[in-house]
């Protein structure tokens, strides 16, 4: 099926650079861009359909490229208590905090988790987003993990969109193994990794780089497992502390590394070499409080390619718009609309791999795209909440999302 | 026509407090509550009809007791330039700022402006809300402050929304009034807010005391003139430097004094003695990234009521959803989500004086209600963007809107 898409405007984001071209046009064949260019240049004929966006501006599907989005029970009461003026140490001494996800998570059943995980996708679906990351590490255990990571397989299978799932089963230490965290690193290593990778459901490995998570040296042996597997790494990094954990993330070659506001020059010189992502998370930052900022200046003067996202999760960032967070990049980290547009397209692509077909609208690549309905693209990062009217697009068809 | 609800809690906000009712039940008498309580307490028999809500937590409807939501144009790219780092003063040196908008809400028609108004309100009716306050003040003379407040009974007359039109003329200088800021008052004062009160368009006054606005003295002429015409008062009250318009505001029996950053002890008692209510605006000191915050523990010392509101107006707050501000009071301002939630509710009522039929949920008052699919009431400002599953009841009837 050729398509034509006329009367548009599109940022393309090709090569990775916001690039704008006013009175456009696509060509999709199938589930792939055919042409992309000024109306002007387009070659009459050979469409099967012609549709008239209206004078929409079209961007690529938005990619949110770092989730927890499967999880049991929600945490509204912890968010509750902590804006009473709780403390997180009091919350987690009471069996709050990532522990009550974990219990949640390991209780509910597949069907029960696939059904609220579906829920909160709808949501970002709704908002624009046609490729998603979504990663386990509520469950720690192989069995729950395992759940988990299915449950990402089967949203993939049954909503219109991408899913790329990431192991996180070094996320936090289970209760099972309190006082030995080397003893599940060791578990997850040798077991957990290779029998879900076996079952191929896993895309890419993560871990929790942080003093009340694992050391560098215990991450470094969760990647060199991935490696052996031929998985791909990610990390969570520099987030409360400097561990240097980017830099370890970048000597092994990750996708990236992620939420960096205490990242340092050391460490952002290894991503520029690296290649490495640098995936920020202002819903976190905002949701916590936190008043240290990633440095931008840095991360711009070395090249570094840096992405948004949600890290839509219950306990630290609630957040079910990937839009919303455009603005919170650009006024709580500086960014501009360009660069935030940036990083939930070809930078987010970046982070999951997925560099070659997704994030940017070129000729061979899949034909995920969102036309919106707003007289300039900075709009997307300046109205704050709502739900812009738009059409999205995935893979040359119409994404319809029902409740 | 007489209507049972049933299957539900409710959130009544009754005397102005927050009330939780578990396992409850709600009568409605054509467009009034006839009673709300326990449901083991609720009578059998002589209903009309009877609704199964599902589990769903109840709330009074929402209030957004200020927007500036009739306006033209939008500065979509003078966000962008902001963003980019150009200074604010450079802006308007421009043309830039709220003189474009002044502009190009003159040169809109009255159905232009009615068409896109409408658009961002529905934005807000999807949210929740049932009661909404609009605000003039980008026309600056008599034909186009007019214009403004007859597209607010416009949307009165065509939504299913309750609509407070409050006359701001005195929110900036027109260009024609250059270098003449007392004889603009002057014109308000004896021609435009005696014309629009007699053509029956203006339900409040409200102006703007600033040092790049007008001085105190000015505003109090204002209300002098609101005064006379029977009509209550309203006032932007310190919010980039303490000008001491709240204890001005209050002195006149304002309705409330709105932002309040800057406002101090002196000010918060005469608030409190005068039942001035502080209506705090999150989205504006996040979208200015202002860092000083309204004294939020002098305010509650002093029990003066706090609501919240979106401000959405096109400068310096795009904001198109009033739940999204819970969250935003909660995590900047340290509000808990019960404080945040009687904030667009009883006391955002009270700021619109609708208190006596608004705001709550109890017998005789407005039948509007939002019945939310979530399992906490606190989940309201835990989420952080989306569109949360409800069912919205306006006058005892289910407001459907259309896009
Ligand atoms: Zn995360
Ligand atoms: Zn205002």
């Amino acid at each position: 099926m050729h398509r034509i898409w006329r009367n548009c405007h599109v940022v393309t984001m090709a090569g990775g650079r916001y690039t704008a071209i006013e009175n456009a046009a696509l060509v999709t064949h199938g589930a792939r861009i055919a042409w992309v260019g000024p109306a002007s240049a387009l070659e009459a004929g050979g469409a099967d359909e012609e549709h008239d966006l209206d004078g929409a501006w079209v961007t690529p599907g938005l990619v949110d490229c770092h989730t927890h989005l499967v999880f049991g029970g929600n945490r509204s009461k912890e968010f509750e208590l902590r804006m009473q003026g709780a403390d997180y140490a009091l919350i987690a001494a009471q069996g709050g905090g990532i522990a009550s996800t974990v219990r949640a998570t390991r209780a509910a059943s597949e069907d029960e988790l696939y059904g609220s995980a579906r829920r909160r996708a709808l949501h970002l679906l709704r908002d624009g987003v046609t490729t998603l990351e979504i990663k386990s590490g509520y469950g720690l255990d192989l069995p729950n993990e395992r759940k988990m990571l299915r449950v990402a397989r089967r949203l993939a299978d049954t909503l219109p969109v991408t899913v790329r799932a990431t192991c996180l089963a070094a996320h936090a230490l289970p209760p099972e193994f309190h006082g030995r965290a080397d003893d599940y690193i060791d578990e997850i290593a040798r077991r957990m990794l290779p029998a879900l990778a076996a079952e191929g459901l896993v895309d890419a490995v993560d871990a929790f780089c942080e003093h009340l998570a694992f050391s560098p040296a215990q991450v470094e042996r969760v990647f060199q497992a991935a490696s052996g597997l031929g998985l791909p790494c990610k990390l969570h990094a520099e987030q409360l502390s400097l561990q240097h954990g980017a830099a370890l993330a970048a000597r092994h070659g990750a996708l990236s590394a992620d939420h960096l506001e205490y990242l340092d020059e050391a460490g952002v010189e290894a991503m520029a070499r690296a290649g490495t992502v640098a995936v920020l998370l202002p819903g976190a930052f905002h949701a916590l409080r936190e008043t240290r900022k990633p440095p931008m200046e840095l991360l711009r003067r070395h090249g570094v390619p840096i992405a948004i996202s949600t890290d839509l999760n219950p306990g630290t960032s609630p957040v079910l718009s990937l839009r919303l967070m455009l603005n919170l990049a650009c006024v709580m980290f500086h960014m501009t609309p360009e660069e935030a547009l940036a990083g939930v397209t070809t930078h987010a692509a970046r982070a999951l791999g997925l560099q070659a077909t997704h994030g940017s609208l070129e000729a061979g690549k899949m034909a995920d795209f969102v036309a919106w309905k707003v007289e300039h693209p900075a709009e997307l990062a300046y109205w704050i909440g709502g739900d812009l009217p738009k059409l999205v697009i995935r893979h040359g068809e119409r994404a319809v999302v029902e409740p």
